[in-house]
């Protein structure tokens, strides 16, 4: 039940120009935001980790922890965002149509090499994205689960539980800004905060 | 005692070419690498959290735990390399001359907002870095620490444990790439790990 299960991916986006892109599988998108198969699959960017990083967290639960959840290596969620997007949202706390952003989940190991302490990142576990796009998705935006290998995928379904938690708990827009420290310092300057936002609100999916 | 204090800033670079570049504090290096103040202090650039991100670690340590150490929460530390130093690694898997790394230190919490579990990033604690310029350092690399406001600093001086410790346990040149699993993986098909490394051996800074 930890939070990319629950396709909580983390950052989101969303609006109109709707520009949809439609390329052959494998080729590089012809523009700096989402590209999508002839049947309407979004196509995992190659170029994902080249992007902007805007915060990874380890282990993050929105739920109150199980009594006797099974012990398991926790990971980290490194999450990424397209580069002009990144740009427009420094300069104005919004993010633009096409916006897509990348959670990037890692296993954790604690002793290796001279670590003794602490966390780092190891294996790959999976990829999710999230997609502003509104005229392409109700509500504006939609969200993704390549698995560990997947090139490509629909999006997951309007019933999955990442579309209500995001849009009634994000900070900006559906986007959990509040985890993303300078973002959210540029959305409080901007004004951009969602009035429905409170920092101390537990979730409100369950 | 915890890795930064040690300034192992998580990454290196090194070698020839030089091309040492005075600016004026506050101005745009002019090329894609380190810039220096005339007095040949460490610009700390101004849009390293645009730049390629390798890793992040939560409370890594590099030495034993201390039995009666004092909590605190543990910090995250986010590494990122300047791009074309990065690229340059993908398709060689070694460092080119003038590379730049930045380590972003935050702190860290674990309940806020919808979160309940594990640990997300909050305010910055300091902005480490480390440079490979076998022309200008001793070694072939350098290491800074700006603190969690400067703008420019001079090497840590080569006393400072972080020359021994990264010359003796980094998996690829004066690099921790042990620890970026990515690039890790670009080193060892290309060949460049390090013929001293082990990945089971224990620190020898001490």
């Amino acid at each position: 039940m930890t939070f990319w299960n629950r396709c909580v991916a983390g950052a989101l986006v969303v609006l109109a120009g709707a520009m949809a892109v439609t390329v052959t599988l494998g080729a590089q998108p012809p523009v700096p935001g989402p590209a999508y198969t002839s049947a309407g699959e979004l196509v995992r960017p190659a170029d994902f980790r080249e992007w902007v990083f805007v915060t990874s967290g380890l282990g993050m639960n929105y739920n109150d922890p199980a009594p006797n959840a099974p012990a398991r290596p926790q990971a980290f969620t490194n999450v990424y965002v397209n580069p002009s997007s990144y740009r427009q949202f420094m300069q104005t706390g919004k993010w633009p149509e096409q916006t897509i952003f990348i959670l990037e989940i890692r296993s954790s190991a604690s002793e290796g090499s001279i670590n003794r302490g602490g966390s780092y990142q190891t294996d790959l576990r999976a990829v999710e994205a999230a997609v502003k796009d509104t005229a392409r998705y109700p509500g504006g935006w939609a969200y993704f689960n390549f698995g560990r290998d997947g090139e490509r995928t629909a999006p997951l379904p309007q019933t999955a539980s990442c579309y209500t938690c995001h849009t009634q708990n994000a900070a900006v827009e559906n986007s959990f800004v509040q985890f993303y420290p300078t973002l959210l310092d540029v959305a409080k300057k901007m004004g951009t905060i969602n009035a429905t936002y409170d920092p101390n609100r537990p979730a409100r999916h369950q």
